[in-house]
Parts: structure tokens; C-alpha cells; sequence
């Protein structure tokens, strides 16, 4: 594959469609992919949202890939979008990037400054951490509430109406996300291995994960995990600890209690510190949940527990499944952005 | 440096010093080097062990550093150490090699018989895993006891006088080896970042983590952990919990009570797998501590604490300390193995 420098990518670009009107880009940097949707800048929009192109390209996190590889990815999945959607550069009037890896101000501000680059000054760009966009896909762009996202690894993320932000977990393994996919999972597997050597008490697990990674013995657990620690991998084993505690197995139960403990401290440390159920707790605020973990499964279901146990202390906690992606989430918020300064302007002339 | 193959070594070795006695090779490969012993046949021993020479290389784990160069690694410092004791591979009566990463049969008999392309048949070859040795170096050869590893890593390992054994935890981080020094540090590091997010209380760890990392917030041990994930590095923080204990931190002294209970169920699963307490279980059997989690600190001493917390089950259990190293249990193992044969040797000649 030829490989396109930047300025390449947008060249080709302008060179195509007439203008159709305006439009905006939201792009979600992950782990393990990169979605760009391009959407109408028109409003108000309709249900469902008409995405006019979406495109998918590898892993934009900079602290895995590079700064270099990270952006030209980045470039080539915007650039690919507005090929997609039949728009040009020109026709572009806000850019949300939300990519995993951007925690610091200064990856914030070097971002902005190389999209300024591509993207001429009256175009709104927005940089941000992913799981904002994760919070903007269930809350239509506005950046208020929390977000809860649990999949292979876990944060959760709030904003207040003001701009204040908080975020807990998030931290990795070795720092002890024990809520998320890979958690539950290395627990599960932990427990097998605790069983075997007769310092933990017998679980069905040991059978289940066995026949699922096609081992013969707790033995080989051992080397199947320094074949390849990636935590995805490990996070795979989710359905097979679901359906054990399902079945009634005692040890497999206790794991996902925890993991509803883990997630649910999680999201009231962040809704503590922002005050987002205001002075008696009991204000509404939206509680995005986000990731398989908390996706309903069969008789149990991690999201409701998780929710049940915030609205104990937080009962105006409203939760909310989002219908979009993320990537949808992060144009959504650039549209929520230019629709508040409008409304801002319009009071201003008022 | 030129790198020699098998033979070379031992050629170079033969045109040597003359023949001054038996002697017996110990080797300890353990994660990160190798260390060999060379001692006399001779017996009855001295103390302190006359050890006529000893050499180190590096990592010899053939997980880690495939097969051809972990043998190679062993072969040039058993050939340097016969060297450096001025004796001849003809010298050599018996050769124990003690190695992490041997756990299955078929890893023991490939070591074996590279090693008798090296050694003549009447040379006694002994292969092992590394906690065989570390028992060894405890009990002057005698396989019989349990012995509890606890540094970077830690497992329980035991041996019963027929020749039964059973071991525990050795999984690594991933599979919940909590009462390690990796476990320890990455406990407490996980408490910087829940006391940092809200989710935990307050701990002096927090400064003095940071402090010793050099740090200025929790916010960036995320990174931290990212840069470099090897469990050695993170169970460096080992001295800094104790430290915090001492001064009466709570959260710092519950990760160490923990530790404690984890480790003393490892050993207590082996020996009650191996009956090493006999019926009533107050039988009286070795208990080797190795490691420097089991050291004695302070006022917060670890291996105490385990010992105490094993002997309320096991009041027979006897703790040892060992006064020398575990390649000079490897070669004790071979010296011990090659007296119980002479004594077999006498009683079936009387």
C-alpha cells in the first residue's frame, strides 16, 4: 500500500465532489481501531442520525503507535470520510477528535495545533480524552453527567455543567481496574489456579475456562498467559465467568459482586467530586454505561447491579444505553458546541 | 567477545590444572542470572562450605531466552567455574542443574541429555526447578520440607522423604500471586491511585511512592507502569510499603497483613497436600524461607508474621534461614543424592 503524506490525503480530497453543504467530523480513537463518522452540521436532526460516511482505520493512541503514525492515521480516516460523504475540506466546520492517550494538556494542545494545520481558522476543532465521546454519545453532545465505560479495561469520566471534569479508575491492570473485563477474567483465572493448588475453594470455572481455551489441566494456565499477556485477550474470557455464575457457581458470583463494587466506586467517586446529585445527592444527572461488561446478559446483568448501587446514594442518577457510537458521540459534541455559542450569540444580540 | 560454542569450552577446560580431587557442580539459573558452585566431593563439610569457585551469567530461564542460548549460558559457567577452581571436567562426580522455567518432565530429560553429551555416564546428573534448589540451600540437600520463595515472585515448593512433591502460587502477577513483591508494591500503587480518584482512604504511600519514583502527582504512575511493565521494577517499591507501615500507615499495613495471609496459604496448601505435619499435623518438618519479602525488617517483619501464621496449623513446622546460597543447595542436592547411594550401597553390602 502506498503510503500518502498528509498533505497528499487532502489534495486528493479537494479535488472531488461539489460543495453540499456543511458538515462535521467526529473521530473515536480506541485501543484497537479508529471510527470517523461525517455528519450534517444542519439541525435540528432527526432519529436516527443521518451519518452521511463512516470510515475505520488501526489504533491512533500515540503512546502505542507514535505521534507520526497516530496522526497520519488520524488524517487518512478524516480524509477517507469526506471522500466517502462526496464533501470537501472546505465544507467542513467543526472536527472533534476524543482519542484514547490524550490525558495531559499539552497532547491536547499539540493536537490542536496540527489539525489547525489542515483545518483553516473558522472551523471549530475540539480535542479529546475517547471517553468523552463515550459520554457525549448518550447525552446528544452535552458534556454533563457521567460516563461509565467497562469493557476490556474500565474508567469513568463526569462533567459538570461548568466545565469542571473528574475521572476515576482508568489505570490499567497493575494499578488495579478490577471492574473491567480483563479483571473479572483474571480473577476468574486466578481462582482456578487457587482451586488447584488447594488454596481456594472448587469453582466450576476451572472446568469452563479450561474447555473454552482448550487446555488440558490448571497447569498449562500458567503458560498460556506468558504466551501473550494482551489484555484483551485475557478480557475474552467475560462470557465464559458470566455463564459460571449464571449456573450458580459460588466463586464466579463473588468475582462479578465485586466487579459491580469496583465499577459502582468508580462512578460515585467521580459524581462525589463533581457534586453532579447536587447538595442532598438527589439532583438528576445522566449516567452514560458504555462496554460489554455492562451489557445485559442472560439473568446477570453487571450494568443494572452497578446502576442499583449508585441510585442507592445517588437517586437522580438517570442511566442512559447509548444508541450512537462513540465516534458519533465526539460529532455530536462539536455540533453541541457551535449550537451553544449560536444560542450565546443570539442572547448577546438579545 | 568471541563466543565459544560447547566444546570449545570444555576442550579449553581440559588442557587445564591436574587432577586434584572429585568435586560437584551446583548451578542455580534463576530470572534474571545464573550462578554456579563448584565444591569438593569430599565429606564430611565444614562450615562455612568450602566453595572452590563461583561463577555467574545471565539469564539461563529457556522460556525467556530460547533453548541454544540458555544451554550455552549454562554450559559457560559450569566450564568457567571448573576453571577458575583449577579442576578438570574428569573431576567432576556428580553436576545438579537447578533452572526456572523446568516444570515438565520432557523440560528435565532434554536438559539431561545435553548434559551427558557433556559428562560421562558415570557422572550423576540431577535437573530441577530454581525452588528446588532454594529448598536445598536450606535443609544441606535433603529434599524434604517445604520452602517459600517470596521475591520479585513467590512460590511454595515441598518435598516429602519418598519423593512425593506439590507446589503452590509461582503464576505470576496475572494469575493473582499476591503475596509477592510485585504483588505488594502493585497493591499499594493501586491504593495511590483509588486515594487519588476519591475511592480509597488517604495513605502516606502516596508521597512516599512518589517521592521515590520522583514523581509529582498519581496521575502520572499511569504512565509510569506504561513505560516499562517488568515485574522486577515495580517490585522495587517493596522497601518503600514497609517503610510505610512502620511509621503506622493503616492502608500500607493491611496490603502487608494480606501479603502474609497469601503466603502462608501457599505453604499451608503444600503441606497439607504432602501430609508434611503427618496425621495430627504436629509432625516436625523444615520450612526454608528465601526471598527478600521474608527478611526481616524493622518492626514489620514478613517471614515472622508467616511463620507465626503457619505453625498455629503446623506447630512442627521448624523455619530455616539459609546461610548459603541456592546454587550451593543445587550442589548439596547432587552431594546428598550421591550419600544416601553409598549408605544404600553399605546397608546392602552388611
Amino acid at each position: 500500500m502506498q503510503r500518502h503524506t498528509g498533505r497528499d490525503m487532502w489534495d486528493m480530497d479537494e479535488c472531488q465532489s461539489p460543495r453540499m453543504g456543511s458538515v462535521i467530523l467526529g473521530v473515536d480513537g480506541g485501543a484497537s481501531n479508529t471510527v470517523c463518522v461525517c455528519i450534517p452540521a444542519a439541525m435540528p436532526f432527526n432519529d436516527p442520525l443521518p451519518v452521511l460516511a463512516r470510515t475505520v482505520a488501526g489504533c491512533s493512541n500515540q503512546n502505542s503507535v507514535g505521534e507520526d503514525r497516530a496522526r497520519e492515521t488520524l488524517e487518512r480516516v478524516m480524509s477517507q470520510a469526506l471522500l466517502k460523504a462526496r464533501r470537501r475540506r472546505s465544507n467542513v466546520c467543526a472536527v472533534c477528535l476524543a482519542v484514547a492517550g490524550v490525558n495531559h494538556p499539552i497532547d491536547q494542545q499539540r493536537m490542536l495545533d496540527w489539525l489547525r494545520e489542515i483545518f483553516p481558522s473558522h472551523v471549530k476543532l475540539f480535542v479529546e480524552n475517547d471517553a468523552v465521546a463515550a459520554l457525549a454519545s448518550g447525552t446528544m453532545g452535552k458534556l454533563h453527567g457521567c460516563v461509565l465505560i467497562a469493557g476490556t479495561g474500565t474508567i469513568a469520566y463526569g462533567f459538570t455543567s461548568d466545565g469542571r471534569e473528574a475521572r476515576a479508575a482508568g489505570a490499567g491492570p497493575v494499578l488495579g481496574d478490577w471492574g473491567s473485563g480483563y479483571g473479572i477474567s483474571a480473577q476468574a483465572m486466578t481462582a482456578v489456579v487457587r482451586a488447584y493448588d488447594g488454596r481456594g475453594p472448587e469453582t466450576v470455572l476451572t472446568n469452563n475456562i479450561l474447555d473454552f481455551l482448550g487446555l488440558a489441566s490448571p497447569d498449562e494456565l500458567i503458560g498460556w498467559t506468558y504466551e501473550d499477556q494482551s489484555w484483551a485477550r485475557i478480557a475474552d474470557l467475560l462470557p465464559v465467568v458470566v455463564e459460571s455464575a449464571e449456573s450458580g457457581d459460588e466463586v464466579a458470583n463473588k468475582i462479578l459482586h465485586n466487579s459491580v463494587g469496583e465499577l459502582a466506586s468508580s462512578v460515585k467517586a467521580v459524581v462525589q467530586r463533581l457534586e453532579l446529585g447536587g447538595e442532598d445527592g438527589k439532583h438528576p444527572f445522566p449516567l452514560v454505561m458504555v462496554g460489554k461488561v455492562l451489557e445485559a446478559n442472560k439473568r446477570w446483568d453487571i450494568g443494572k447491579e452497578v446502576i442499583d448501587c449508585v441510585t442507592k446514594n445517588y437517586p437522580g442518577a438517570y442511566p442512559i444505553h447509548p444508541k450512537v457510537e462513540p465516534a458519533v458521540g465526539a460529532a455530536l459534541l462539536a455540533w453541541n458546541a457551535i449550537a451553544s455559542e449560536l444560542d450565546g450569540d443570539i442572547r448577546n444580540v438579545q
